[in-house]
């Protein structure tokens, strides 16, 4: 039986985060917190540092880890990258697009759009195209867009940027990607990736990770006080030298937590090409089970898709509500839409953290199992051919 | 036996925060991520916002709960009050009144600063001297320097400089007193007054909490993305109005552990009244052993010293490395000091929360029992008449 450590009693967060937590990582979360400069802390917090390193597969790249929601990321970039009258790309492919696009002018950037169709990716020859008019100091892509489960093809924008314009910051906004989806700093010369912890890191929210490269170093001027990069790198420093240092008081559970979670997905997953790879495998079945279903999905289904969530139409003569309420009582939490255009014809479902790598708790067998019944409680009709309660990879 | 439920092998944190938490709410922080718009998380969040109305002493004032550490605050403050060319006046006591003046001065405002001497709290005549010569947008008293564990006079500086600028902005910086500390937000005319959640308020670090007055909203022009209060106001109205709403996704685990803690202050300890007498009693209680001791303060005895944490000297023989090794050696973490002139000269022991507020731990007797301890070890000679090994407040 596929559903060995499946509960159904437990409700299951599925949605694109806070996601399921491993309880080891939770365990941590819930300890007396410790000093800052606890000599054990000051350790944890320095593997930690090197930890998001491996993560995003770079070796120069300087890691900062900021108490602040992934919000603070964007923020963390526009303010200490930007000066006023600075010329910026933003691939916009939906809601978070738009947040970067408002804090980029914010603080001072002049900023350009390449807008992609409601659901599509960012087309490359449309990047390709703005850049030759440049010149762009920043180049921003979100790797998944969560707002309609887009998933961005960071390698080929960024290597195609990198020809045209040799010394511009290409900034990837990663906050439902980084520690699942591909993402490879060095190899595509990446030079910003932030994330929020409570993604595919796997910890509670509360936790903005970012990775800068030395070509960003250089561009460091701070435009604020709190996310002055001149003021964390110093600490950062210190504690990567296990020395203990103050800026802030930093969210010590949080990054006890990290340091766990983080530890299960460089060692226990196997690392980060197994995962990318599982993740793939993950994403696809999740998509090919959803249109057996009949239903449509927000983005399409092979590239351009994101493997660690899934926005999916309600089917017409499904009530929204009725069907998130229905999955509710069948203890899977699911979201609602975000884009405005479409906020409630669809909903999303999150599909990565120990949801995905531990296939054994059942919990994406237990999301599609709710799927079916609320489905066919709401109305839905299934496909003539449609085989319900099977093992995702076996559809 | 006055240590009842002291466990002499636990080791306790006693520094000015991180403190030691209550069970229930490190329980809290580790339970599994609720979504940031669960019915359950909304109700819990909504009355968090109003529970900290109540800590703060306020009706009208607007509290703010945000992630990220008590620094945020200064900017928080400063980003969204301060326009360029506006002239503020810093009361300066210490450390974390000059990253105030940084903060203000990064956000363009013209700082004026009221110097106390080392140890010494805000002389009031000087402030009003300066005000008279004024005027200021803003004014910011720290409440506890903790640095040098001096306690402000808040209303008396407060009443007095409403009288002479009747629409200035007084801001406090409560971090590490809001919770333990006399404070009356609107009975002082209070604008704006924030702390760190690893302080007085009991909760693992990573939340930074701010009230405002009416009349500092009307102030508000932010000058940042994160930490923009326009964008904040409207999710702190909806949750408080028991909706669910999105800017960034808030430290769900750190705020239904607030929540778990200030139901404590206002309930299970008997709300602030009571607590603001019994800190005061603690404090002096603290202070009146360490003189007994043959020991020297930083800040003076009464006035002018704060009663959440005390900075010591370390007597002329005493070498504080040892001092502070041995005392962790029996289970008491305390903090070197901080303040750059005396760095290596002082320690500081915090005595909030749990251990000021339930004394049947035992935790500061065990203090007292270390110190004892620690200090004959390095060499310390007591006074002859220093009875060592009494509760407290029997001295």
């Amino acid at each position: 039986e596929f559903r060995k450590m499946s509960d159904p009693n437990k409700r299951l967060l599925l949605i694109p985060g806070p996601i399921e937590f491993h309880e080891s990582v939770l365990a941590a979360n819930g300890r007396q917190t410790l000093s800052h400069v606890d000599p054990g802390f000051i350790n944890t917090f320095g593997e930690t540092i090197e930890q998001i390193r491996s993560v995003v597969l770079t070796e120069t790249g300087q890691p900062f880890v900021m108490s602040g929601s992934g919000t603070l990321g964007l923020e963390a970039v526009a303010s200490n990258l930007i000066q006023r009258g600075d010329k910026a790309l933003v691939c916009n492919t939906g809601y978070f697009a738009d947040a970067m696009t408002d804090c980029l002018t914010r603080f001072g950037a002049e900023v350009t759009e390449v807008k992609s169709p409601l659901g599509e990716a960012v087309d490359v020859e449309a990047v390709v195209a703005a850049l030759h008019v440049g010149p762009f100091k920043l180049l921003h892509i979100i790797h998944v867009e969560s707002s309609l489960s887009i998933g961005n093809d960071i390698e080929t924008i960024a290597l195609a940027a990198r020809k045209i314009q040799p010394e511009i910051l290409i900034c990837v906004d990663g906050v439902c990607a980084t520690g699942a989806e591909e993402l490879r700093f060095d190899a595509w010369d990446i030079d910003a990736a932030f994330t929020g912890s409570q993604k595919a890191c796997g910890v509670p929210p509360g936790l903005m990770i970012l990775v800068l490269s030395q070509r960003a170093m250089k561009h460091i001027k701070p435009q604020t006080y709190y996310s002055d990069l001149t003021r964390w790198l110093p600490i950062m420093q210190a504690y990567e030298k296990r020395v203990g240092s103050y800026f802030c008081t930093p969210s010590v559970n949080l990054v006890v937590a990290l340091n766990v979670s983080l530890t299960r997905l460089l060692n226990v997953y196997g690392g980060m090409e197994k995962i990318f790879v599982t993740m793939k495998t993950i994403g696809q079945n999740m998509r090919d089970r959803v249109l057996a279903m009949g239903l449509k999905l927000v983005s399409p289904s092979g590239k351009g898709a994101s493997n660690t969530m899934t926005s999916i139409y309600y089917p017409d003569n499904v009530d929204g509500g009725q069907f998130r309420s229905a999955m509710s009582k069948h203890n899977c939490i699911i979201a609602g839409g975000l884009h405005p255009a479409i906020k409630t014809k669809y909903f999303r479902i999150g599909h990565m953290g120990i949801s995905a790598l531990e296939p054994e708790r059942g919990h994406l067998e237990q999301l599609v199992a709710a799927m079916e019944s609320c489905l066919r409680e709401c109305g839905h009709v299934f496909p003539k051919d449609y085989v319900p309660s099977q093992p995702l990879a076996q559809l």
